[in-house]
């Protein structure tokens, strides 16, 4: 997400390159760090860092470093994508997790990557490496196997010609995975064993908006030493489901 | 939030009047709308709703109205009361409504206001009216009193200044609530009884940070005819020192 210092550019998009600076492995950023990541003049930074933090879009910590603010938090919380997915399908996510206490989650696709939008997980559930807001490959989880299965075409040429081993069991053959989509699409469900962290193993759902389309995808992570994996599938389905249906009466 | 168009403004001011616009009872607006709220020319509005549509801090639905991005979203996650004060305390929550199936709040305090950070509740919880990102008055909810208790002198003074009722119930005598916020501090935890909507009470206790200063404030929400109120102040109690110390040990 790093500026080009050459391009000529609107004052809008330099205050915007500001706050691109930061991501998930920059959450918390000098002003040389967010000048150099923003290509920018550090006066120029400097100057955007003080009108970014009087509306409160970033936040200045004690030790002179900068953070999103709760400004910009509060107003993110505004987006559909938390104020209608994310609200719709918590009461299900819920219902979900009391039933098997196991890791649940809910996520969407954002290019060639599953995004997090909702994670449930008690002290019981197995770590993993999930959180909000976090991108991980669509060809390594569950979720993202769901969200493959049904996007475009070319979108999945793509992600094919270029399957990244995450451990030794990441499915890397794209014959073998692009059958595996097919399954997903007839059995209405994906699994994963190992395949974006040992040890654990997941199955996953698609949620549909109104108009047919797969929107998001629901989870649930447990061990792999769990041997009635295929048994959560139903579970996982009609809490997707449940969702989706949700979805539908929502709608104006 | 309403700009005033009379005034200079810089164009990162004219961009974040555009962001301002949107609010919880606003979130979703069209160009005269977003004009009208933020103080500024149609043209003017036009060409940053462009910019900022571009690089999704906002998207524009299919009937022509904006709402807020995936991007901004996103970006809002990055903010220290979602990934420190949210991720540290969610399990602790999520054991909470484990132990006692009612619905379990994390709250900040934003000015006047109690800012409702994470809400988990299940399809048998009582129905309520928090959810992420409101906010609601501090004399009238569990979380509110246990922040007010903690607020500094003056902030104390304004809001008991001015005590509008929410219900019949809600504590609008300055004395009696500054009593009450008396025996907040002493016992530890906070309660309520109608006090923010008919039929439902809560007990609170306090969240703190490294320094010992009261960040945030946990709370279980739960039916008024439901007997044993006070004995559920331990477990919310507990829930919240374990935060308390989670903070500690995650501060570098």
């Amino acid at each position: 997400v790093v500026g080009d210092a050459g391009a000529p550019r609107s004052v809008t998009s330099r205050a915007l390159a500001v706050l691109a600076a930061f991501d998930e492995a920059h959450s918390r950023l000098t002003l040389s760090q967010i000048a150099r990541r923003a290509g920018l003049a550090l006066t120029t930074t400097h100057r955007l860092l003080g009108e970014l933090t009087a509306w409160q879009a970033l936040e200045r910590r004690d030790d002179g470093s900068y953070v999103i603010g709760r400004r910009l938090w509060h107003l993110g919380l505004l987006a559909p994508v938390q104020l209608e997915l994310r609200q719709a399908a918590l009461p299900y996510l819920q219902d979900l997790y009391d039933a098997t206490r196991e890791n649940v989650q809910l996520a969407v696709r954002e290019a060639a990557h599953a995004l997090y939008v909702e994670r449930l997980s008690g002290r019981a559930s197995v770590p993993i490496r999930t959180r909000v807001g976090v991108h991980l490959p669509l060809h390594a989880t569950g979720v993202g196997k769901v969200l493959l299965a049904h996007a475009p075409d070319e979108l999945v040429d793509a992600v094919l010609a270029d399957l990244a081993p995450v451990t030794t069991h990441t499915v890397t053959d794209p014959v073998r995975l692009r059958r595996e989509l097919g399954d997903v699409r007839r059995r209405g469900y994906a699994t994963t064993a190992h395949e974006m962290t040992l040890g654990t193993c997941s199955v996953a759902a698609p949620v549909t908006d109104p108009g047919g389309q797969v929107v998001a995808a629901i989870s649930l992570v447990t061990t792999a030493s769990r041997p009635d994996l295929a048994q959560l599938a139903p579970a996982v389905r009609v809490a997707a489901r449940a969702v989706t249906r949700r979805l539908a009466s929502a709608r104006p």
